[in-house]
C-alpha cells in the first residue's frame, strides 16, 4: 500500500518580521496617544555626532515652545544628553538602550508615563546614533529627521539610503566646517534627491547660528 | 486525587545568541585560512564618515605593502568605497550588505574566493559604518581598530563603550579639524582609558599628514 504523501506546512519564524509587526502596535498606541494630546513628535535620526542634540538644546534654547517642549533621549550609555537638556530646564527622559543600537516603541511607550503629554506642543526623540538600525523602527512620530554633517562627507544618502527613505527632512549641520572639508554641498543634494526627489535640505550651523531660525520655522509650521 | 504537577522545560530561543554561534563557527575558519596564508586581517570600524576609507587609502598609497595588501569594503548600498581602492590598483571586494547593519564571518567567507590570500601580508576589511552592531561580530580579523573623527565630539568612547571594548587601537582622525571644533583630546582619552586603561590612540589628519606614518608604524609592527 502507498502511502499518500501530505505536504506539510513549513514553519518560518520571521524573527524580524515579528518583531517589526509587534513593534508597530506599539508605534499605533503611541501616534494615538500622541494624536490625542494634540502634541507633534519628531524622531531625530543621525551618525554619532552628527549634531542631534545640539540641534535639540537649539531647539530648546529658541523658547518658541517654552513649556511646552520635551525631549527624550536614546543611548547605549550615560545621560549625557538628558542632562545637557535638563540644564535648559526643559523635561527630558533617557532611555539607555544597553548594547541597544536603535530605539523601538516600546522604549517610548515605557518613557511616556514620565512625561506630561497635555502639557506638551512638542516632543524630539533623539533617537540612537547610528545611520543605519533606527531608520526600520516606527516608534509613533509624526516627523522624522535626518541630521547629517558636512564633516561626514557628501556620500552618505548614496551609502545609507534606507533611512533617508522616510525622512521629512534633511539638516545638514556643522557647515562652518564647509571651508574646513572637502565636502561638496551639490553632490550631496544630488545624492538626497536620488532617494526622494522633494525632500528639503536645512543648511545649519548650531556654532555660528545659521540656520537654526529656517528650522524653528519649518518645525513652527508643523506644531 | 491530586495530580501531581511536574514543571516543564521552559524552551528559549536566543536568536541573537544562535546568530552569534553560527558567526563565530565561520569567524573560525576565515581565521584559520587567514593564519595558514600568514596574512594579518584588520577590522575598520567605525561611524559613517569618521575616515575610514581614508585611513585605508593613505595605507595603500604607502607603499609599504605594495603588491602584498588587500581590501575588503563593506556597506549597505554602492562600490563607491571599492572604486577608491581599485583606482590605487590593490586588490579589492565590495560587500553590499543590502540593509544590513554590519558585516559578519559568512559575508567575508564569501569575498575570500575573490582574494589571492597567499599573495597578501595584509588585509584590511572596512566594516559598514556603524558604532554599534559591528562590535558584535567577530569576523576571523586579528587586529581591531576603531575610527573616530574630532567632529563627532570627545564623548563618544563614553556612549559607545562596546565597540572600544575589544579594540586593539583607536585612531582619532581630522586632527585638522581640531581648531574648528570644540573637541577635547583630554577627555576624549579620558573616555577612552575608562573603557579600557590601556588602549592607545593615534592623532592622525589624511589631509596634513599628520600621524599617518605613526599609524603606518604600528601595522608594520605588526605585520
Amino acid at each position: 500500500m502507498e502511502r499518500t504523501m501530505q505536504p506539510r506546512e513549513v514553519k518560518v519564524i520571521s524573527v524580524f518580521q515579528d518583531l517589526r509587526a509587534a513593534n508597530d502596535q506599539i508605534a499605533a498606541a503611541n501616534r494615538a496617544a500622541f494624536e490625542a494630546a494634540a502634541v507633534r513628535v519628531v524622531n531625530v535620526l543621525g551618525s554619532p555626532g552628527a549634531g542631534k542634540t545640539s540641534l535639540i538644546e537649539a531647539t530648546a534654547r529658541s523658547g518658541r515652545w517654552a513649556g511646552r517642549i520635551g525631549v527624550i533621549e536614546g543611548d547605549l550609555a550615560t545621560a549625557n544628553d538628558a542632562q545637557r537638556i535638563a540644564a535648559l530646564d526643559v523635561p527630558v527622559v533617557q532611555i539607555n538602550t544597553g548594547g541597544g543600537c536603535h530605539l523601538n516603541a516600546k522604549m517610548v511607550a515605557s518613557a511616556l508615563p514620565e512625561m506630561d503629554l497635555g502639557a506638551l506642543d512638542l516632543l524630539l526623540i533623539e533617537n540612537v546614533g547610528n545611520l543605519v538600525c533606527p531608520a526600520s523602527f516606527d516608534l509613533g512620530e509624526s516627523l522624522r529627521v535626518v541630521v547629517s554633517s558636512t564633516a561626514e562627507g557628501a556620500d552618505k544618502p548614496a551609502k545609507y539610503p534606507v533611512i533617508f527613505r522616510d525622512a521629512d527632512l534633511v539638516v545638514l549641520t556643522k557647515t562652518d566646517l564647509l571651508a574646513h572639508t572637502d565636502f561638496d554641498p551639490q553632490a550631496f543634494a544630488r545624492h538626497v534627491a536620488d532617494i526622494q526627489a522633494d525632500l528639503p535640505i536645512l543648511h545649519l550651523s548650531c556654532r555660528s547660528g545659521t540656520g537654526v531660525d529656517a528650522w524653528l520655522d519649518w518645525l513652527s509650521q508643523r506644531t
